[in-house]
């Protein structure tokens, strides 16, 4: 029998390519959407398609109020800023939100535990990224670590955990590669920090202008509409 | 002006007493109540009434929708069970709530960096407890180091989190001393498990238990009524 795995899905390219990649490696994948307010709630839409595309075996989309969400632009007011033109910039951008993915991995850590999964997957990457610092390697093994000590399954029952970020090295463009070899459908992804009110990308936000660089560069051609 | 610090506050007379050693040590307090669901919904008003009587500075309550409420008797079917006769028990009980405390500090630290504070503050205790991973030493020293690694106020703005869990090592009596010295209201506070329709606590669960043989040895007299 397949182990169960929990992929985070946001409704990115990143975290669509991890669920292809978990899938690929033999997983029955668990997807976990985490609707913490973002502004850019096309993301909810496109992670939804994903799920079902991909045929994963539950996918669970929940509320998670932040008690922080006036302090990112992307949860609260403020302008997104513009794309700057090299990243990651030398301080981290209003777009971070606190403590996003130690909030998203510890949810994901109660859905596996209960499901008996060890395995956790995360779309982080620290390449062609904004310099957050929830998105690195020692963020992701601080946290593997925590999973470890603060379980029952870890601590009473043998289990180990594993946080999967097999994109933490790639930059954008061999993301891009490896998803279209994998078959992901980039038009049922968003990355837009700014959508309009048709859920159309912005093109001028740091995430779009990833998004942009790493299709150039893999020689494909974005499927995405921009406003 | 005082350091603000971010307490967890559950309504239970440890966090109650632990909102007071915060206040105690002049700090200007954020309390954060966090409604995962559980069946003891008392908890919450006890949270709200100590909010107010210990004159926090603001007090959040939020609501988190667990994907694991299911495997807990707390937030999921299934019945408390009668309290055992030694805790912790050789095994963990079914009242464990899967990496509850490290979605509750993940929650804290969120709002604790938008914040600007460096302190967050939880009940956690290791003596006369349940036998929860989540509530030991090793584990508050784990997410400690993780907050430090996870977030922009530590990694940029030079900033240091601290986990204080004041009560870790204190057994249940002194930690009611303790709490009675600061003039903490226990009638306001809800510790069971699975109290009745009109909120009054069971006296049978593994956290009455706790509770009332901590009053006891104390040599004190425990206000609230049971069914």
């Amino acid at each position: 029998m397949a182990e169960k795995a929990v992929v985070l899905l946001s409704g990115g390219l990143d975290s669509a390519t991890v669920l292809a990649i978990a899938k690929t490696q033999g997983y029955e994948v668990y997807a976990l959407t985490v609707d913490y307010g973002q502004r850019h709630g096309r993301e909810i839409d496109c992670a939804r398609s994903q799920g079902r595309a991909q045929q994963v075996t539950e996918h669970r989309i929940i509320r998670v109020e932040l008690p922080s969400k006036h302090s990112s632009v992307l949860t609260g007011p403020g302008d997104v800023p513009t794309a700057q033109p090299h990243l990651p910039t030398p301080t981290i951008p209003p777009t971070y939100v606190p403590a996003r993915n130690t909030i998203l991995l510890s949810l994901a850590l109660a859905w596996a535990e209960s499901l008996g999964a060890e395995d956790i997957f995360i779309g982080a990457t620290a390449v062609d990224y904004s310099g957050y610092p929830d998105c690195r390697g020692a963020f992701i093994e601080a946290f593997e670590n925590l999973a470890n000590l603060a379980t029952k399954a870890a601590t009473q029952d043998g289990k180990k955990f594993h946080i999967h970020a097999p994109l933490l090295h790639l930059p954008k463009h061999k993301i891009i590669k490896r998803g279209k070899e994998l078959g992901v459908d980039f038009a049922q992804t968003s990355s837009c920090y700014d959508p309009d009110e048709r859920g159309r990308a912005c093109g001028r936000c740091d995430s779009c202008a990833l998004r942009l660089k790493g299709f150039k560069q893999a020689g494909l051609t974005d499927p995405l509409q921009y406003a």
